[in-house]
């Protein structure tokens, strides 16, 4: 019998169905058992009274995968106005994982996260953290659609890379047929070069950081949405594209997932570098924005102006890459920003040099950096862009309180396995 | 004033409009100058016979970006009937690499494939290149579409990994804060995992293989189009959904790059290995087939069917790795499969082990292994699934000789730059 979801259940009121999937909860009473079986789709309620399919249920474990053909019969009081009765329950997988280590079936998973990440294969089936990967996957489709529609194109570029320039200290070495090489802590290099290519161009693939850092927000890989597009008049041109796209995101995960999300304003509000350490109540000196700073700029842009998102422009040059666009009218600022989302940063962009002399006059030593200089020998738009990490993105559209929350498999300091 | 792409001309005859890109080619007669401006759309050809701007356009080296401002007119002579005529020229940035390594302008490259690599920014610049990168961004976009239709979610997974397990002879070793770790060689124990928790998933996403093979197939890293299914009877489960993700692959590929694609049967044919053996004439306790064979077996589908594609299904489990399904009926067979395409393998794929103690039976040492066989310890649905590499499948549909064309930047034993 063709298996069908138990959200399609209410569609098939005293029909003969067919559903599958992991014992999620089993309540054994004296005259009635119930069993939960939890699919993609949610869950199905299974009522056993016959002597015979009683005995089997009381010797199944949870997370036992068991294909179960019952009656679909209306009851107000089940979870989803439907039930399953009189059933016959078919073992397709036996679970001798039991006692795990911890239960699935409560609505908070109450394990610690070390022991959650022990155990993923486990925890990642708890419909709260199965809910956040739902919610990066929607993002990140939201994410391809709405450059798509802006004809960017797609590319994959080299996680291997020969030279460790872009910023040597947080890079991971290895051994590449007996010669030292490094993993891409960004496609930066590589988007800007297809740029000359195809103009506009996005990837979503994972970078790697071997920053030392063991806080709920480092992640020694994780996804990054990049974005690169060329002839624009400045970083304006790219905040207008990262609205855009971060407004195709929110969207996607609220139609795809039901989550709740931040209406995003059609024009982000937006304040220079300078005003922001005056809104902050920073010295004018301040070479960068603190977290404190961050909150005070948050909560200014929704009190001034209804907005939970608000980007900051023009941060100081000797805080942003070599590659950072100078800000035409004072070049000690730049054509950079970053936007923060509730008085946190979650994307960090702008406008980056593309004349060659540019870049010679800035960079020290060109040698280990030619292969990428050389896309400016040969001509390169006024080009700018965005990346976004996706982990981030979901944990503080979610309100997770560690990025781990919202990565299947993390990486980090003391953790490779599993 | 607003650009516009070299494909809108046609809508704007009579009218003054703005295009941008690169010098694509200058032709310098006596009486006028042709100038072609490639663009993301493809190309403008401007006609100067002013002598300010003649003059302009004489020092400007190929790959220079300019923007022209000039009036659309109609010539049937030109590319594509139209032409842009009395033109104002500004350059957004000259390119000072001239002279070109090779002509970008020919109709092919006639650069070696090394010398094309190591100007990787400038090659890819040319359309050969170029499109065989817009038909990898098709096929990875069709493949995220079908399998998006059938309620597959897409996952990322780690590429940094704690052992090297699942074969140990071809992965890059790193030095992960201090410990040994490898990047993975394929999402495969992963993939499986989360069949755990959303029945269907799928990445794309790139692997690694230190094989030291200096071939025009192999790569060090390439993308992956990896998908995994719970609840399926068999490894034919499988095959149709792969059937139609390939269809799927090709349609958009069609739809959005304009390129011939080979129908994709709604049936493809399928052979077992027994008979393939048979068909190709190869004896019958050959344990694998060899290229030759896979030829033979491709000219049988095609005469026989009239189908560019063919499975061969039952392929001996002493070939495939440890985790495939044994075929029930004689488990000397297995439930795995290959899909040939023109007599080459395209996609390799087939039904898993799902029950703890068929593992237990077949991994000698669990314990590096423990993370993922810890899924099975919890319940696991008969699930299977399939990887395509996306560089080949490129490759083959384009008719490139060597994969190195189908990639941007491609990694090889080799070479790690640009």
């Amino acid at each position: 019998m063709q298996r069908i979801l138990s959200t399609e259940l209410h569609a098939h009121e005293k029909q003969t169905v067919t559903v599958a999937g992991w014992v999620h909860r089993r309540r054994l009473l004296k005259s009635v058992a119930f069993v939960i079986v939890r699919d993609a789709g949610g869950f199905s309620q299974v009522v056993v009274t016959e002597p015979g399919v009683r005995a089997l249920v009381e010797t199944l474990p949870e997370e036992t995968v068991v294909e179960v053909t019952a009656t679909v019969t209306a009851n107000a009081a089940a979870p989803s106005g439907v039930e399953l009765t009189d059933p016959s329950v078919r073992v397709s997988s036996r679970a001798p994982g039991v006692p795990l280590p911890f239960e699935l079936h409560r609505p908070t998973l109450s394990a610690t996260m070390a022991t959650q990440l022990d155990h993923a294969a486990l925890a990642l089936r708890h419909p709260s953290r199965a809910a956040a990967l739902r919610v990066a996957a929607a993002a990140t489709a939201g994410f391809r659609d709405a450059l798509d529609r802006e004809r960017f194109v797609e590319i994959h570029t080299p996680k291997i890379v020969g030279t460790a320039t872009e910023s040597g200290a947080t890079v991971f070495a290895l051994d590449y047929f007996g010669r030292p090489a490094y993993l891409a802590q960004s496609p930066q290099f590589y988007k800007q070069l297809m740029v000359g290519v195809f103009e506009r161009v996005y990837e979503v693939g994972p970078v790697f950081r071997a920053e030392p850092h063991d806080t709920s927000r480092h992640l020694a890989q994780y996804t990054s949405l990049d974005a690169e597009m060329g002839f624009v008049a400045d970083h304006r041109d790219v905040m207008a594209t990262l609205t855009r796209v971060v407004a195709g995101m929110t969207a996607t995960v609220a139609d795809r997932t039901g989550a709740e999300v931040p209406p995003v304003p059609a024009q982000i509000p937006s304040v220079h570098f300078a005003e922001a350490l005056r809104i902050a109540g920073a010295p004018p000196d301040e070479p960068d924005l603190a977290p404190a700073h961050e909150r005070a700029i948050g909560d200014w842009a929704r009190r001034e102006h209804g907005s939970d998102f608000v980007f900051v422009t023009g941060y100081p040059m000797a805080k942003r890459p070599f590659y950072t666009h100078p800000q035409p009218s004072d070049p000690r600022w730049s054509n950079s920003f970053d936007l923060l989302f509730r008085g946190q940063e979650l994307v960090t962009g702008g406008q980056r040099l593309h004349r060659y002399e540019d870049y010679l006059a800035v960079v020290p030593d060109p040698e280990p950096l030619a292969g990428y200089l050389e896309a400016f020998r040969y001509g390169m738009p006024p080009h700018g862009g965005f990346a976004i990490g996706l982990e981030r993105f979901v944990a503080r559209l979610t309100g997770a309180a560690n990025v781990r929350e919202a990565t299947a498999f993390p990486r980090d300091l003391h953790r490779v396995t599993p």
